[in-house]
């Protein structure tokens, strides 16, 4: 439980930069060397690494160096407890307003 | 877009945090003063009005203040679009994989 909460934590946190979306976004349509993603980005090597490196903490980012070049990719997390959380979240707040609606429309009944 | 990228920044470090996810839970299930979410979560006041700030600027919840009680509640963003985000990422994902499994599996068959 205290190891969910934690990758939660990490992931959303991840996510809570519009660079790093655009990384995973990228990366979403095929693998992307360091460099490659400077490019795209058009931030320095050093600035795009700090950013992969907090996807890799993340689990959301697997690196590879061979030779000189180290090739970023997804995974092996998907985001799949992120999106459990929100969806459960978002039920809960629907039948929240469901019943709430319910309740006025019982109440406005009773003034009639 | 510049303002859509700020609040899925702001929404998704809000929810980067144990605490204020529990806070959310908890506030979908019942408004709830600062002095029951202190109770509820074993926490200071001061501590739990830190998260609860968090969660304000992220527009996830709003106060009211009568005579000496604040009153939190959900709203009014419901994280529509940190959900899309998410939804459109693992769609993207998902099909990226369904090319990779149609291409391994066509080069398999030019093997045989």
């Amino acid at each position: 439980m205290v190891q969910y909460s934690i990758q939660l934590d990490t992931a959303f946190a991840a996510l809570s930069d519009a660079t790093r979306r655009g990384i995973l976004e990228r990366l979403g349509r095929g693998d992307a060397s360091i460099s490659d993603l400077a490019t795209n980005f058009e931030m320095t090597l050093t600035g795009i690494k700090k950013h992969v490196q907090v996807l890799e903490d993340a689990g959301l980012v697997t690196t590879e160096k061979v030779g000189r070049v180290r090739t970023c990719k997804l995974g092996p997390r998907r985001l799949e407890d992120e999106a459990a959380w929100i969806t459960k979240y978002r039920q809960m707040l629907e039948a929240r307003l469901d019943s709430l609606g319910e309740f006025l429309a019982r109440t406005k009944g009773d003034e009639s």
